[in-house]
């Protein structure tokens, strides 16, 4: 098909949310899609990963990174397709990562390929799914945070909020291979024991059927060495008040607290940190970038030697966007949230 | 005098405060002086440190001490005199600094002295009240925080709350040695005048004044690098909305948070960490024993050659103690707080 013939469906930020996003909240826009200039590449969307950080671009607020305006496409990082090149570097039929946004397809000049974090992915390490897992941000935040800021020591306690999400099912996995003892938290009794039967935690407690507390006391006998928080709220307050001497939190995020109209709820039990000698620590993925090429391979590798498996939540159709996105506050995906638009 | 006819005059926790701790929350006991046997010392206490701390310790909670019983004399460090001997290692007239408690007398026998955390000092080194102040543990606190925890480098920005206690003065003129931009936090315009004039932090927020936001954003152009913080609350948050990228919060004490009948407030503003690369950690001074005597030649060597000074806000008299204490919560001390019971 001849590319002047396509159209690229869109999904905008209309206005921003107060409190959880609503379709209200976007407006669905097209427009002729165009050959890339000398250099540039035209990408098709395959499939685009859905994250809680999507909440807070929503914003207008100071970040680490500026909020979408209104009016923009929504920001997304996915998998897609090379359609036209006229980059050397680029060949049609590649498959690249990139910051492809709610859309069915992204023409990237030359001198933007890099801001827009194009690189081609090898579809031997791992599926496209797996690329917006395992091998993709969520994979990336959880191999970095648990090892660069959480330095596990084998015999050490690990516990992760969000357990069976995609960053907490990489970080569980893999503080197991590192000799750790590995407790998850996640909502309901089936994530809870996906994660214990089939991804080998030692432990996963449901927070919703009741006492996070008591169940971090039984499952952390000695206390908790390092907690990779995904969530905030209470259950960060849960396990401040079960921290081990020098325990290691990191915060990768508060999605319990992304939809608050009211202020967030801070941790109430952080003189924890005092008490226990421990340290809570902030990281954001990008930056890291340098060492993805060193992580894939890691991980990739115990996705195919079977150390490490994955599991992600495809909802198919871009206009499904707005629906899908909400399951993600309300704990309504089932493993990494993938929204795939378009065949292989 | 000979020992036998001595009175040891005591302040003994008779029940826990609910709030601020008033006079109520102690007995006043006394009774004979007894002579030390083998490998014992006797003390005469001359002077104690009043401390945020011993609010924590009139609490029956977990920490990283056990509380005071009720009954107990209250614990409280100090100065005191060597009055009597049966150890080769203290001969009569020894200043020894020791977990006094809050009496008039101590006797240790030999294999309580490590407990009781009995050393000798040197006068040469400091006053008495320099020895409870910058070269006791609020200064060990304020140097292995400052320089373990916070990691200072030239130029780096760094806040310090409680500028004018005891820790505050030692963390804010050992960061201006190591070269860093020093922004105090105090209460009201005598303290912040001092901890510019005569101990030479770059500026001091008076948060009695009003808007301590505006005036981190004024004073910390290039954000906080470093943050020092004695006093938790409000303004905990306030600072970490100023943090600069990759910034370390040192968790030394909360006291606005020791007489709260309700929960600890927590930093609403923690995920400010994570959009900044930050770190919160907790800090106790004792894990630092090993280490004192570097820190106090280090310091001892800046107050004699006068790029350091120290403030001690000296009370008279055991049965002050009660109202003394709750100086502390009022801001009513300017400098550190000592209770002198005898002279030296």
């Amino acid at each position: 098909m001849a590319i002047d013939s396509l159209v690229n469906h869109q999904v905008r930020l209309a206005q921003r949310p107060v409190g959880a996003p609503t379709r209200e909240n976007w407006t669905f826009t097209s427009e002729p899609v165009q050959e890339p200039a000398s250099g540039g590449v035209l990408i098709k969307t395959l499939s685009l990963s859905l994250d809680p950080a999507m909440r807070g671009w929503m914003n207008d607020a100071k970040s680490y990174i500026p909020p979408v305006g209104i009016g923009e496409v929504m920001r997304a990082g996915g998998v897609g397709k090379v359609i036209a090149s006229q980059n050397p570097k680029f060949a049609i039929g590649d498959l690249v990562s990139a910051g492809l946004g709610v859309q069915e397809y992204l023409l990237v000049a030359e001198d933007q390929i890099k801001r827009n974090g194009v690189f081609k992915i090898n579809p031997q390490l791992g599926s496209i799914s797996q690329w917006l897992n395992v091998l993709g941000m969520p994979g990336m935040t959880g191999y970095f945070g648990l090892l660069d800021i959480g330095q596990p020591k084998p015999g050490e306690t690990v516990v992760v909020s969000g357990a069976a999400g995609a960053v907490g099912q990489t970080v569980g996995q893999l503080a197991r291979i590192k000799g750790c003892r590995v407790v998850g938290i996640a909502g309901g009794r089936a994530k809870c024991d996906w994660v214990v039967n089939e991804l080998g935690f030692d432990a996963c407690i449901d927070y919703k059927a009741g006492n996070v507390k008591a169940a971090l006391k039984e499952h952390c006998p000695k206390g908790v060495d390092i907690y990779f928080d995904n969530v905030g709220g209470d259950i960060l307050d849960d396990v401040l008040a079960r921290l081990a001497r020098g325990a290691r939190i990191i915060i990768c995020g508060a999605i319990s607290q992304y939809n608050n109209t009211t202020p967030v709820q801070g941790p109430k039990n952080y003189l924890s940190l005092l008490v226990n000698r421990a340290r809570m620590e902030g990281m954001v993925v990008f930056d890291y970038a340098d060492r993805f090429p060193v992580a894939v391979a890691e991980l990739s590798g115990y996705l195919k030697d079977g150390r490490m498996r994955s599991r992600e939540d495809v909802v198919q159709g871009l206009d499904t966007f707005p629906e899908a996105l909400v399951k993600l506050f309300t704990g309504g995906n089932f493993g990494k949230l993938v929204l795939q638009v378009a065949d292989a």
